[in-house]
């Protein structure tokens, strides 16, 4: 009977002495797939301080062997030697043009002076004109050699203008079926927050703001940020002008030889230089409040998933101008999406073609063949499988689509005089 | 009055009209810090593929410069005429003797054949030869040179002696006192899951278990997974032989110029190889649960979170056996903790020496040099500017120590001979 009542004791009072108090137990290690794990914001620090370092070994072998190489008066001397730097010069002083044409067919849709009809013409020809203009001068003038840059321009003003007139359709039509109130084009809601109304946003200034800022979808009212953040301004710019002054520069002065720096990890920090620092920097400038450039791509795990969130301005015009619209018109989702990756695809190959004057479909048909790459992946890989299979086509994918453009060229250009 | 409804109407209505609905709304950038976002899994994998690309293509261009390099018989041979593979099979052997000298005293204990001090004085005894006899034949016969492995080894064993001596001291301490139903030594538990009894533990079945189970730390039930999972082990197995072939074996064979690879990243490839598959292959081998065997170190933001995260076992061990006694003895937490990195500073440098047979106190200084960047770091350094710096100390710091010894064995050894 004491035994068992010191057995009892025992057994309660165990798991409090500190002896039996274990230090182990049952868990997955966190690298494992199985533990769910995803927190690697440290990697990402590594790759970043990695690039750093890199950078600086460079800049400190270079300051070594040749002294200062980017000093700022260079830098201002190769925008204004550079042939290439004036045609673009050109193209941002007549696409105010274009601006004003389609501020001026929205007046006077608003006003009733057009009729529908002609307000769509007037939109169709500026359109087109906008998209055409550029590469028929580049093809007709053969010693003008614009950009890339300045076709993406051309293509983005020609998506900002594309939604701001499919914007104001419906817009015009409830506003003139229902007689919005229309009063003082500017109201104060919510305190102090200024909501702009119908024929009150088709001024200048509200035109400009939706050219500059990081959207390519048109809205009335866009949500602000409160004021401006010196500090948050102060390291985009930072950052900005620090990638611009190790990367881009060399990437410019080399761009005779693509080959020399790794094609991805330009691809990598063009991403972040475009889609992070810049975007950020202007979207605070501007105070314009949704800054989701892009979503979390490098973890998708489908190459559906890269598409839909590595450019997100593009993105959200792509499915509200585009994929919405055809399913509204009974066209199904398989073919919508194609039809979008057709469009996609064809843009890719204006802005690759028109520059080099040379038509190959290498940019068309690296877009077009994500379709079965899709299907092949979203079929047979999932998880880390399938993110290593789109950081894969990332890797190899770019880099080949680039070398058939550059032998292409080299062919083309160099081979008589080889020969 | 039927204007007012209207306005009314229309105000109810706007909400649910779709050229209305917003598609932007006020939100970070998911890389922005403010954003709090976490996951990139991807850039982990990112990673990855990156290693095996350059993996490739390092292995095609030698399989194209040199033919076949790595193959299985040179493996093999690369072991047998080795000269210091011999020295660590002696000692593989030799180990065993402290294993089976330890499970004796502790059984002479349990028994009470032997009192607690002459038990104390064996297992002190034992431990010192443990520590001493490998470094004494080193230092004594010139023509051995056993690698780091072995000591290391050396090291791990003797944790693993110190924690079982110590956690049978309150075991049975409490079994004598309390009279503890000794009656079967293996109990059945909650339907199978077998449970030991004091006495009962020490087996040479057990005692094995504990020496080659990822862990250091003695306890009598460890969790135990369900069954060998056989996709995990090919898995684990399959990144060990991997690793090994494309890594380590060119690290072996170029140990002699050690500059020639990035330091940073051997350890970063060790770190996987050794931490999670080495690790994981044996706990599954063992059925051994707690796969815990490092922490999130890559996201750690100071100089402390990195040395409690990084290896686990060893961490556990410290906190256990070391710094916990200290504070019961009633030291500060400071003197515990810069105890901990003195006991840690004495392995590491114990670690180097000997096998180089060159004493210069790097690794020491080193390890000693943590406590005032700790607390700087701690101090002026936070979030991403944090673990920036751990990283950089990590890439830096590391090379630094290695060239130390490099340079000094290089002196010592080679000077007169350019002389």
């Amino acid at each position: 009977m004491p035994h068992n009542i010191l057995y009892l004791i025992c057994s309660l009072l165990r798991p409090f002495i500190c002896c039996f108090s274990s230090c182990h137990k049952t868990q997955e290690s966190l690298l494992s797939s199985s533990s769910g794990y995803k927190n690697y914001r440290g990697i990402f620090n590594w790759c970043v301080v990695m690039l750093v370092l890199s950078n600086a070994r460079l800049f400190l072998e270079n300051l070594l062997k040749y002294g200062v190489l980017v000093d700022p008066v260079q830098v201002v001397s190769l925008f204004l030697k550079n042939p290439y730097s004036w045609p673009a010069a050109c193209l941002v002083i007549v696409s105010n043009v274009f601006i004003l044409v389609a501020l001026y067919t929205e007046r006077q849709l608003s006003k009733g002076s057009f009729s529908e009809l002609v307000g769509f013409l007037f939109h169709c020809i500026n359109l087109t004109i906008m998209l055409t203009f550029p590469a028929a001068v580049v093809l007709m003038v053969p010693s003008l050699t614009p950009g890339k840059m300045c076709f993406m321009g051309v293509i983005i003003l020609s998506l900002h203008m594309h939604s701001l007139q499919q914007r104001q359709i419906p817009v015009r039509f409830y506003y003139k079926l229902w007689f919005f109130p229309t009063g003082p084009s500017e109201q104060h809601l919510n305190g102090g927050d200024r909501k702009v109304c119908y024929p009150g946003n088709l001024t200048i200034r509200d035109m400009y703001y939706f050219v500059f800022a990081p959207t390519v979808c048109y809205e009335l009212n866009f949500p602000r940020s409160a004021k401006v953040r010196m500090s948050f301004l102060l390291r985009r710019l930072f950052e900005m002008v620090r990638e611009d002054e190790y990367w881009m520069i060399p990437i410019i002065q080399s761009s005779m030889k693509p080959l020399e720096v790794p094609n991805h990890l330009i691809w990598l920090i063009f991403f972040y230089w475009f889609f992070h620092s810049s975007m950020n920097f202007t979207a605070e400038l501007l105070c314009f409040g949704d800054r989701q450039f892009y979503k979390d791509w490098w973890n998708s795990e489908t190459v559906t998933y890269f598409w839909q969130n590595w450019n997100i301005p593009v993105h959200k015009w792509c499915l509200r101008h585009f994929y919405k619209p055809m399913l509204r018109r009974g066209f199904s989702k398989i073919v919508s999406q194609s039809a979008v990756f057709f469009l996609s695809a064809f843009f890719h190959e204006y802005l690759v073609s028109v520059p080099l004057r040379m038509f190959r479909l290498w940019a068309f048909m690296a877009m077009m063949a994500q379709l079965p790459l899709a299907w092949f992946v979203g079929r047979f890989l999932r998880g880390d499988y399938g993110n290593a299979a789109v950081w894969m086509s990332l890797i190899i994918g770019q880099p080949i689509a680039v070398l058939m453009y550059v032998h292409d060229y080299y062919v083309l250009h160099y081979r008589q005089e080889v020969e």
